[in-house]
């Protein structure tokens, strides 16, 4: 096992990670830029080493400066955490020179998943349902016609030099298609002087459904059951829940089979999550792999008893695995709390927080790197806390969350807890009928 | 289901209540004394209500001001929590006439329970083992030898009048008897005045193991495994944990059967906790009941995946238990932090909380009713908030509380934490050697 490993992150998963290390009897030295030099994860490591200014290219994406820091401190081991470099093949390559252990995937792993397309042909020859369509650009409308058949309508017509929509047409069948070839080359042509169009087959009613993967060095691969993270703004998770309200025992587990085998195909050691699009007849398309551990994968811990970042280390340090998959027990949620001003267009908060009250009790968990009087810098994701909860129902579940968001006394900056207290209150949500689309018709107007 | 329950308590327990309460969708009303108008139960509560000055005999338990208050605010049943009034027979029976339903034990089986010499002999009646020994007064040397074989040895003879180990004598064999009976005498008659003897088994290396036990309206009564409370100082719990490091499988079995059947012989319903004294033979006598919810609870409810508190309003409102026993499925373990002087004879330390930080993540939960700023009353018991971390093993738990330990931040008053961090580093406590003596010899000198 490893006897120190140095964390190059900071805020909640750099706690996160520390936390676990101290109960596995493993040192550990936290990294800081100077704007993060009051932060808990600085006080709760066992050493602690400035790597530059506040700008993260300079301090937490500043590889020589990482390294330096390992070496000094006689660190054989770094864990990523999630964002800055948990997905650099360069800096999972150079740990690996200066003998290292990097905590995460290798060069090559993160190298065949990060390019979308060589991803997606990986996927595909390994036997993983992805999004069916032409192999690029559409030589002609006859070849359109024959691929949108295959691909089974509804298709997609897309603008290769396209973007914001334009040049963009849903086909349903046959008949509309040769209308919507020429409206939309015509659209594409006006708008990027770029005719070039693809098609891929449209995901009605996607809802974003994601499966949680172990593997180790020994070729085992186990499946940790999913998260649904369909709760979105631009993209952006807000809220994550296992299990999924939409997902049947039998889709469980024909996507955590894909995903398994998906994994096995790049020969994946460590923890990793196969994010998949499904659509509303439970038809699952690969969407993109990552090579890290998640922001919401305290969801998973909570219904399978497991400590992933605990896992993760062992098998960073060839411990075995069973081979067992894992399912869900119980139903947890995720909100995150982030320092934004809702009402703003989610606009950043950062700022003093000059009162902070966490919330606890029976079945609730905040993983959190803020405390009362803590300036959250403006250099930095804007999430401060991630409040879990689990219950034996999602039933439970949502009622315990507002209970639990109920409670949550941050003052001196804004933050995301009214849209989640009003999210748990939306009789959609409640019903678990929603998409990926969800937050574009939500009324954010009339938060507190 | 009740519409309002009134919380006739105060700190942490209050809140624990209001939690579950708001969970279930049913209002809650807290009570408070002057001293405490700045507590979160009050906060959080839908309505709060004044009852009086800061003297308990003046707030917490004035039943006048208590049954005003539920008619005032229209409450139709009142949680008494622990302490205060919840094992008052009294106001149990008020809160029936007044048609409020008291969710707790009947005047009957708090009566029962409540007088000890009646409740051993209701429990031996049912089978519960009780510790043997003599009913009362001695009358001769003759029937002490004869009560001593019977009871087996060793057993010990008190001194009816007696106290602090005066005219107390342990005997192990027929041999030794006479000599005790005569030293124990003289030393009664010298320091009391008064030579009455009375005798029982003495238990060798006791530990403190009660069983957690709920029953319904409809003769139903199961129990929910037990927890090792034998980490006390003077009789007041420090520590408690769940599985007993100390049980087989078949001792929890046969004690929470013992449980049952003393339970069933009171008609008893509600949340109920029979403790018993169990010997280094694994044999285990009736200490006491419980006819309330107790402080620790929640290791219960983490091994089992229970809201114990959910259950006692059910069971109150009528609802029918399925008859299933819980068993524990992980480890979980409950430091007290209270806000003491360890060093200094565990003097009660109030005052104002300059800074405030609580343990969160994976496996953590924290009940408290303090936050920064709030200054502790001088008036109420020292218990500021309840640490319990749950794990797969025993050994996991211990790291894992240590870890959470580490992390608590409380300045401005002093904290039973540096002494919880000093018992997860004992190697007798680590390895389960512990009975209800352990802290007698526990070196306190040496903690920070």
């Amino acid at each position: 096992m490893f006897k120190k490993i140095l964390i190059a992150n900071r805020g909640e998963i750099a706690l996160r990670i520390i936390r676990t290390c101290k109960e596995m009897g493993i040192k550990t030295v936290a990294v800081y830029s100077t704007a993060d030099k009051e932060s808990l994860h600085v006080r709760f490591a066992d050493e602690a080493v400035c790597i530059g200014p506040p700008s993260s290219a300079l301090s937490y994406l500043n590889i020589p400066n990482l390294i330096a820091a390992a070496e000094i401190t006689n660190a054989d081991a770094i864990h990523p955490g999630y964002g800055f470099l948990s997905e650099n093949a360069e800096f999972s390559r150079i740990c690996a020179e200066n003998h290292i252990k990097f905590i995460g995937a290798t060069p090559d792993m993160i190298n065949s998943m990060g390019d979308k397309a060589s991803a997606k042909a990986t996927m595909k020859k390994a036997g993983v349902p992805t999004i069916p369509g032409s192999d690029g650009l559409l030589s002609s409308l006859e070849e359109g016609l024959k691929i949108a058949r295959k691909s089974k309508y509804p298709v997609i017509l897309k603008a290769t030099a396209g973007g914001g929509g334009k040049g963009m047409r849903i086909v349903r069948s046959d008949e509309e298609f040769e209308k919507a070839w020429n409206d939309a080359r015509a659209e594409a042509k006006a708008s990027f002087g770029n005719d070039g169009l693809y098609l891929e087959k449209y995901i009605e009613e996607p809802r974003h459904i994601e499966i949680q993967l172990i593997g180790d060095q020994h070729g085992q691969v186990a499946h940790l059951s999913e998260r649904d993270c369909s709760i979105q703004r631009r993209h952006q998770k807000l809220v994550e829940e296992t299990p999924s309200p939409f997902i049947t025992d039998e889709l469980r587990e024909n996507m955590g089979q894909a995903a398994i085998a998906g994994a096995m195909a790049i020969s994946y050691e460590g923890v990793g999550t196969i994010e998949f699009l499904v659509d509303k007849n439970r038809d699952f398309y690969f969407m993109e792999m990552n090579t890290r551990i998640q922001v919401e994968h305290p969801i998973t811990e909570e219904v399978i008893d497991y400590d992933l970042i605990k896992e993760q280390i062992k098998v960073a340090a060839g411990h075995k695995l069973t081979g067992k998959n894992y399912y869900p027990k119980m139903h947890a949620i995720e909100c995150r709390i982030n320092a934004e001003d809702v009402k703003n267009n989610f606009r950043p908060s950062p700022g003093k927080i000059t009162n902070l009250h966490m919330p606890g009790g029976h079945g609730v968990r905040v993983d959190s790197h803020v405390y009362s009087g803590y300036t959250i810098p403006p250099n930095y994701d804007s999430m401060i806390a991630k409040l879990i909860v689990s219950a034996q129902t999602r039933e439970e579940a949502l009622v315990k969350m507002k209970r639990a968001l109920s409670e949550f006394v941050i003052e001196g900056v804004n933050t995301t807890v009214p849209f989640h207290l009003k999210l748990m209150d939306d009789p959609d949500f409640k019903a678990g009928n929603f998409t990926t689309a969800f937050l574009d018709t939500f009324d954010f107007s009339s938060l507190k």
